[in-house]
C-alpha cells in the first residue's frame, strides 16, 4: 500500500527540496494551506534552508534527501531545485512513493521529462507540474472565457513577459521565462486546438553566451498564431498579453492589479470565406464592431494557494492535476523545438505528429 | 533650366495629388508652410479634392493632374494616391521636372522605387520620402541619441504598433504599417549598421485574404535584433518602442504627450568575452546597473511640420532630403524580403549584399 | 421681424469675434458646419485675424465690430474675446438683433450675466453659453446615466483639473478653469439637485497676485459633495472625475481616449438609516459589491461640432440651448460666491435661495 | 536600573500585541530583524494570535497582557490594539520600563498622547509612532530633496488617498485614513515650516453615521498650501501626492512600483514681487521652464524593515526616534482641529501657537 491511501482528512505531510528562489513560497504556502503538513526543508546547503525557516520555525531543516524520502510521515515532495537535477530528485522521490510536485520547467529536457511521467503513472502516483501562473485569478477565467466560447475561437495570441531579469548561468531566457506563455497558452487552449509548429529568434547582443531576448512564433492547427516575447535586459516590466478572438478580445495587463482583465468587444469581422465567390472575395465585406469593454471582477488570491490545494486534490482524489506531468511534457517539447528553430536561424519546427507523451 | 532655380525666398508652388485619408493633411502643412504656396488639390474625383478644400479655400480643386503638371507655377509635387499609382504619378511628376514627395512607402516594388531614383537622380530633382515619423520630436531625438553614442551600442530594438485598423483591399497589415517601424529603423541607425536578414510570420486568421498580424525579425549586421509587431485587429492601441543600448535603454511610447521618452540608465553589463577564458566565461560575471531614469523634455511640434520643411530644404538645397528615395529604396527592400519569408513560412531572408540602391 | 426668421435650410450667417485663444477653434468649426456660413472674423488686431484665417481663405478679416453687426447676412455673433469685454460686444450683438454664442465664462460678473440674460429674453434671441466640456460624447453620456438613474443617486463627485498652465493677467485660476467644473456639474445634475454652499482655499505661492492652485467645495441639496481641484502649477496634467452614486460608480478620465469612462459596479452599501434603530446604526450592516468594470464605448466626436450644431437648433428652433445664458447665470454665480470664500479664508458661502436668475 | 542598558549586541525581546489588520505585519517584521527577539503575540482573543502565528511558529500566543509586561526579557512593546485602547495599553507598557512603538494615531486624542509622551520622558523610555509611509523609500527620499533644498521652497502639496475601504465602526475616514497624509507632511517639512490652521469637508451621504470622503487644507505659515482628499467610496485605488517646489515639482505615485518618483524640471518662476512696484507687478514677467524629468532610482525595502531598524536604534541609543511621540502628538493636533472643522462646516481652525506638545 503506497502511502497515498491516508485518512482523506489528515495533512498530507510534505517536504520541499529546494531553498533558493522558488522555495520559500512554496513553504510559505504550504504552511499556510490546512491540507499539508510541512516536515522539511532540504538544501544542499542546510543554513541556507535554516535561514529560509528562520529563528521561530518547528519546521525541520536538512540538506540529507534519503533521510526525508525515508520519513513515512513524508506523502508528497515539491521539488524546487535547478531544472538539471529535476529528474533526479524527482525519480528518486516517486520511487520512494511519494506524490511530486515539480517546479517549471517539468525536467531538462522531454526524454527526462517522459521518464517521470512513465515512472508516476507506473506508481499511481500524482506528478504535477508547478505552472504556477496557470492558477492565478485571470488565467483560470481567461481559460473558462475560451473554453465556453464566450471570445469565440482564437486568432492570435500575443504575450509580452519582459524585465530587467538575472541573467542564468545555466539556461536562456526562453527557458527560464517562456514556459510561464507556454504553460499558460497549453491550459487556456480549448480542446483540439493545438501548436503544429515553431519557430524561435534571438540575440545574445551582451555576450551572455546565451539568449538574452528571444522572440516565439507557435502556428496554431487551426491557423491562429501565438507569439511569445521574453526578455531579461527590459528596463521596464511588462507581463501582458492580448487573446483575440473571433467574439471577443481579451487583454490581460498581470501588472494592472485594478484591472487585470478587460474584455472588449471591439473587432474587425469579415463575412464568412465559404459564402463568398472569388469576385466577391476582393470586394469582401469587412465590418467594426466597437461595442464595450467589460473588465471582471476577480477575486485576490494567490496562484500558489490554489496550486497547492489542486496538488492535494490530485493526491486525495487519485486524479490528475490540471497541470499534471503531461502538460508538463507539452511545454517541454515546445520549448526543445524552440531551441532547434533558434539553432537553426528561426526556422519553423514541426511539432512531432504524435503526441509527445 | 529646371524650376528648381527660382528665387530662393519665393514660396514653392506646390500640388498635392490625392485627397483621400492622408492628403488633407498635406494640404494643411502646405498651406501652414512659409516656404510654400499651394496651388492645386488634384484627385480623380474632383468633388473629394472640393470637399477636403471646403468651402472657404482659395485652392484650385481638379482632378486633371496633366493641367497640374503644366502649370508652371508648380514646382513640387506630393503623392499621396494609393502606393499602387505612385510609380506612375510620381514618374509623370518627375518628367514634368518637378521635386516629388512621396507618401510612404515609395512604391509598389523595389524595381519600382529604383525608377524613380534613377530618373530623380538623373534631372537633379528633390524625390523624397514622406517617412513621417522620422520627423517627430521623438524620433529625431533617439536619432541624436543613438548617433551621439549616448545609449551606447543598439542590442534590441523591439517596436509594437497595433490597434484596430482598416483591413486594406488591396495591402496587408505588414505593409500598411511596417513602413513606419522600418523606416524609423533605418533613420536612426548608426552608420554602418544595417539589417541583413529578414523573417516574417503572419496569420489572417479573419480570412480577410491577407494577413492582419504579422512580427516581423531583423538580424543587424553587428548581431543585434530588431523586431516589429504589427496588428490590424487589436482593440487596444499600442505605439511603443523598446531600444536597448549597452548604455542605456530608451523607452518610447507614443501614445504618452506627457512622457514620449524615458531613457533608462538601468541594464545588465557582463565581462568583455575577449577578457575572458572559457572557463571564466561560464563564472561570467553580470552585474546589474539600477541608476535613475530621465524623461527628456521634447518641443511639441507636428512631424508634418518639419517633414514639410525639410522638403523645402532639400529643393532649395539641391541636397538630398533626411528620407530621401534611396532610404525608400531600402525600406522597400525589407518588406519585399519580409514578404517573400511570409510566404516561405518564417524562413530567413538574407537582405543582398549589394545596396539595393 | 428680426434676422432668426429666415429660411430653414439656408446656413445661418455667423461673425467670430476675437482671434486670440479659443477664436480659432470657432472659426474651423463653423467653417466645417453644414449649418453655418462664416462670414467674418474681428479682432481688434486685424493681422491676427488675418493670421487666423492664413493666405487661403474666403472669410473677410476685419477690426471693425459695427461693420460686422450692421452686416445684415449675419444672423449669429460668436464672442471669443476676454471675460472683460463679454458684457459690451454681446450686449452689442444682441441689440443689433443677432443671436449671442460667448465663450465661458458668460461674463465678468452675476450682474452683467444678468443683464445679457434678461436682453436676449426681452428680443426672444438665442443667448448659449459656450461649455464646450458639455459637448463631448464622455459627459454626453455622463448626463445620461445620472438623469437615467444608471448610476443611483449622486453622493460625491471629485473633479480634477491640473496642468502647467498660462498665468492668467487679469483672472485668477479658480475663474480659468472651474468654470469647465463647474457647468459640467450644473449640466448633469438631476433636475432637483443643486449647491447650496461653496467654499474655496487657495494659494498664491509664486506671488503672482492671484491664486495658482484652488480648491472649491461644494454642498448639495441632498446631502452629497463636490470637490473641485484646479491648479495651474502642476508639470503632470490631470483631467480626471470620478462621480460616486448610490448604484454605481463612474471615473472619467479624460486623457485616456481608449477608455475616457469606467463605470464601476462596486462600493459600499449601508442598510438605510430609515430602518435602523439607534442601538443599530452603531451595529450598522455594511456590505461591499465588487462587480464588473464596464467601459462603455463613446463616438469619438469634437464637442466643438456638437456646441455648434446645437446653437442652430436653438436658432432655429426659437427654443433655448442646453448650455443657455440660464446656465452660464448659474455658473458665475457659484463663481462669485467662491470668490467670496477664498477672500474670507474659506467660509462656507450659502448660495441665494432664490435662483440666480 | 531599566532594562534598556542591556548588552548592545543582544537581540531585543519585544511583544505585540494586538493581533488584528497591522499586529501580523509588525510580527512578521520582528522576526526578520536581526536587531529583535519575538517573545509574544498577545491579543484579547488568544485564538486570534495563534492563527496568526500558524502551526510552525515557537512564539508564544497569550491573552494575558499583565503576564508580557511581567516579563523581563521583553524590553520593548509594540501596540497594535485600535486607538481607543492605546493610551491604557501604551501607559502600562511605559509603566512597566517598556520601550513602546505605538501603530497610528499615537492616541484617541491629543490629551492621551500628551500623558503618552510626557510619561515615556519622565522614564527616559522610547515612545515611538509607527508611521509606516515616512520610512518607505520614496518618502525618505522626499524628505532629502525637500531638507536640501533640491526642490526649494514647497509651494504646495496634494494628496490624495481613496480606495474601496472599509467602513470603520468607530471612527471617520478622516482618522483612519489622513494620518498617514498629516505624517508624512510632518515628516518631510523643513524645520521651521509648519501648519498654521486647518479646514475640512467631508460627506456622510451613504448614511453610515460619520465621513467616508474627506478633503483637508491646510494652510502653512510661509503662505503655502496643503490638500489632503481621503475616500472610503472609491472604486479606483489612487495614492498620488504631487509636491510643488520653487525649483522643482516632484509626483509621488505609490502605485507605480517602476516609477514611484517623477521630478520634474518644469514650472512657473515669477520675478520676485519685492522687485516690482505695484505697476510692474500687473505686468510681472512669468518664465515657464519645461526642463527633463528624472524619476530617481529607489531601492525596493519594505518600509516596515525600515521602521524596525529605527525603533531598535532609538532604544539602543537613547535617543527620539524619527517618527517619536512628539510627532504623533503634531498629527493629532492636525486630526482634531480638522475634526473641529468639519463639525463647524469648514471653519477655518487655527492650530495654537504654543508647540501641541
Amino acid at each position: 500500500m503506497n502511502s497515498s491511501h491516508a485518512a482523506a482528512d489528515e495533512p498530507i505531510g510534505v517536504a520541499v527540496i529546494g531553498a533558493g528562489y522558488w522555495g520559500p513560497n512554496l513553504v510559505r504556502n504550504f504552511q499556510n494551506s490546512a491540507e499539508f503538513r510541512l516536515r522539511w526543508l532540504c538544501d544542499l546547503e542546510v543554513r541556507r534552508a535554516q535561514r529560509v525557516l528562520g529563528d521561530y520555525s518547528t519546521v525541520q531543516a536538512t540538506d540529507d534527501l534519503a533521510a526525508v524520502l525515508a520519513d513515512d510521515k513524508v506523502r508528497a515532495v515539491a521539488v524546487a531545485t535547478p531544472a538539471g537535477s529535476h529528474l533526479e530528485v524527482a525519480m528518486a522521490a516517486l520511487r520512494a512513493g511519494k506524490h511530486v510536485l515539480v517546479e517549471k520547467p517539468l525536467a531538462a529536457s522531454v526524454e527526462q521529462g517522459r521518464a517521470l511521467v512513465a515512472e508516476a503513472e507506473r506508481r499511481g502516483l500524482s506528478l504535477m507540474c508547478d505552472h504556477t501562473y496557470c492558477y492565478t485569478p485571470a488565467v483560470l477565467r481567461i481559460r473558462e472565457l475560451l473554453h465556453g466560447g464566450e471570445l469565440g475561437e482564437l486568432q492570435y495570441l500575443d504575450s509580452v513577459r519582459i524585465n530587467l531579469g538575472l541573467v542564468q548561468r545555466d539556461i536562456d531566457v526562453m527557458w527560464d521565462l517562456a514556459p510561464h506563455d507556454l504553460s499558460i497558452l497549453d491550459f487556456i487552449l480549448p480542446p483540439g486546438v493545438a501548436p503544429v509548429s515553431v519557430a524561435a529568434h534571438g540575440a545574445d547582443r551582451i555576450g551572455a553566451g546565451r539568449a538574452c531576448v528571444a522572440y516565439l512564433t507557435l502556428h496554431l492547427n487551426t491557423g491562429a498564431i501565438a507569439h511569445i516575447h521574453v526578455n531579461w535586459l527590459s528596463p521596464v516590466k511588462i507581463r501582458t498579453a492580448i487573446i483575440g478572438g473571433s467574439k471577443r478580445t481579451l487583454v490581460w495587463d498581470d501588472l494592472n492589479p485594478g484591472q487585470r482583465l478587460s474584455i472588449f468587444d471591439r473587432g474587425v469581422d469579415v463575412a464568412s470565406a465559404d459564402e463568398l465567390g472569388d469576385e466577391q472575395r476582393r470586394d469582401m465585406l469587412v465590418s467594426y464592431r466597437s461595442g464595450d469593454m467589460v473588465a471582471p471582477a476577480l477575486t485576490e488570491r494567490e496562484a500558489l494557494r490554489t496550486m497547492v490545494e489542486e496538488f492535494a486534490r490530485s493526491i486525495r482524489g487519485g486524479t490528475p492535476a490540471l497541470t499534471d506531468g503531461r502538460a508538463g511534457l507539452r511545454v517541454l517539447a515546445l520549448l526543445e523545438a524552440a531551441t532547434r528553430s533558434l539553432a537553426e536561424g528561426g526556422s519553423l519546427i514541426a511539432l512531432d505528429e504524435e503526441s509527445p507523451e
